[in-house]
């Protein structure tokens, strides 16, 4: 037997020495190594812009895409989807610890995984039965391993599970824009600070957390009024602006008008063709975080460069350590942005 | 007719409102827009990503490469490559200049454009006939387009212009890698740089721009002996280890063993796979500059959330002010820089 690895590379089955992201398939057995914890699973949390492609490519046949999903899982051992490369998170109690574990769980704790689906060893066991194919929630039985580098984090009793796990599956937006923010304010008097998809889950909470961390001025860009109004009867943006995230020029124009350019631009829509935008209406020096899976490398790198601008391009990281307690207190602090995931669920 | 936009929005053919870079067609005519400037094009270096995908696809087949290249261009009006969604950079003479042009450009100079392909109007009128389609330098007779906010350099005299034009198309890489080191250089002792592909032509630039700002030990990273022995004799880093950029561990075992994990490191190889190796070999709080056109967004942003990963991801951004110059300088100064550069050419 091999020995395991942090990584969970000893669950990789493909010839070639990858990491468990990026491999095709996964050792899904039920046995522990001495540091994984088994979880059994109880719903599954697509990512959005996978859940988005497979609805368009089976046109919205739920059982259609109950089947792909299935298929999917079973052939590779983890919930990736081929065509987005994104997975989701899963919600679950602990139901075995290895005794070299360091995630420091017990059997028995609800708790929901902060790190990708693309890269978790899982089973379903109850062919998705109870789902139909038609939300991104997916109720499932079976059981899912972590390793010793995984990221679990217990779900809070003082609010509705599926609250939580709506918090955590866009906590990392929050805390990134926290920490970039912050270092804005540290040498002028703040920073204005846009976030494309602003009355979104990562989006509400990354206007909140770019408040709290010390914005200037915060401006929230929608596409169109229903959202609008959502956005600035919560109030948790200083300005509401309409704009579609696709049209460069749009989004240069509406954030200019309201206080811009930024210097921190957050891109948090799950479609394609957001980099011109969020490039156009950032400042020079400014600095765009990219938190849409379905953001493109290239269109970032070369939108850029065509339009000589000289901005600072992050790739939304993840995890930030504590990042799942910060977007709590953000929700438990903030009534508008609770009110905007409420309405989401 | 439409009004000229700096960012070339004017020449976009498409019914949707997009950048020309996120173009489908673009408009070629011949006659300028007022801020335009026309170069007489001598050769095109095709961004060589998208080299290597088309000689992989047509099996080395150089006619075949060049019938893609050709019709990829009269259809689109740009050389952007559908797979990879790149396409390289080119040299000229100016041809006109529009009356309100801000490039300081004058008719007659020798300039290399700093702009992508992927968003520059061209036309082909020699069929490439001097190119036999198994190189990414290009001979080619034709006319392309620079907008307002475009970026082309003159080229100097001191050099020859192959050697310059090859230093203008990864000058992004240099001067991006020195502004991150010298953030480093501020707040501690120096940076550990390590460079993946650190023997190739931006490889070799950054790990100069690295030690020119301040890294406290440069470590290259390349795929065997040979290399090795290049860059080693060449003295352009501190250490230089072998190991298969897309094996996460091999990476992070290589660069950990010469002094690492690295503070800061640099991904030039065009590859796809590198994101884990880069995210495994960078110390906590560090940062990876991504500058290779086959790196995966959400390859990324997933690893490094899989690995629980604190690190900061930088999308490469190919313009920073003074690149050009800089680069040049650079390869100026060190003898061994440009003796990697000139095998290459």
């Amino acid at each position: 037997m091999r020995a395991s690895d942090p990584t969970g590379l000893h669950r990789v089955l493909d010839e070639a020495v990858v990491l468990p992201q990026a491999a095709q398939r996964l050792d899904t057995r039920k046995e522990l190594w001495p540091d994984e914890v088994r979880i059994r699973v109880e719903r599954l949390n697509l990512d959005a812009a996978s859940f988005r492609q497979l609805e368009l490519k089976h046109q919205h046949d739920g059982d259609a895409v109950r089947r792909e999903v299935l298929e999917i899982v079973a052939s590779r051992g983890k919930m990736q989807n081929p065509e987005t490369g994104s997975g989701g998170m899963l919600v679950g109690t602990v139901e075995e610890v290895g005794p070299e574990s360091p995630l420091g769980l017990r059997a028995g704790d609800r708790v929901a995984t902060l790190v990708s689906l693309t890269l978790t060893p899982l089973v379903i066991e109850d062919g998705l039965a109870r789902w139909d194919g038609k939300s991104e929630q997916v109720p499932a039985d079976g059981y899912a391993v972590l390793f010793g580098r995984s990221i679990a984090a217990v779900i809070p009793d003082d609010l509705p599970s599926e609250l939580s796990l709506a918090v955590m599956d866009v906590c990392g937006a929050p805390a990134m824009t926290k920490r970039i923010v912050e270092q804005y304010a540290q040498t002028q008097p703040g920073a204005v600070v846009a976030v494309i998809g602003g009355a979104g889950k990562s989006g509400s909470l990354s206007l909140a957390a770019a408040k709290d961390a010390g914005a200037r001025r915060t401006i929230g860009v929608v596409p169109f009024e229903q959202e609008r109004a959502l956005l600035a009867e919560a109030h948790v943006a200083d300005e509401v602006v309409i704009a579609d995230a696709r049209d460069p020029i749009a989004v240069r124009d509406a954030v200019t008008a309201a206080g811009g350019p930024a210097d921190v631009t957050v891109v948090c829509v799950d479609v394609p063709g957001c980099e011109g935008g969020a490039i156009l209406a950032t400042a020079e020096r400014g600095t765009v975080i990219f938190f849409s899976m379905a953001t493109s490398f290239s269109a970032a790198a070369l939108g850029a460069e065509g339009l000589a601008a000289d901005v600072r391009m992050l790739v939304g990281n993840g995890y930030t350590p504590g990042h799942a307690a910060y977007a709590l207190e953000l929700l438990r602090a903030d009534a508008g942005v609770r009110g905007l995931f409420e309405r989401r669920l």
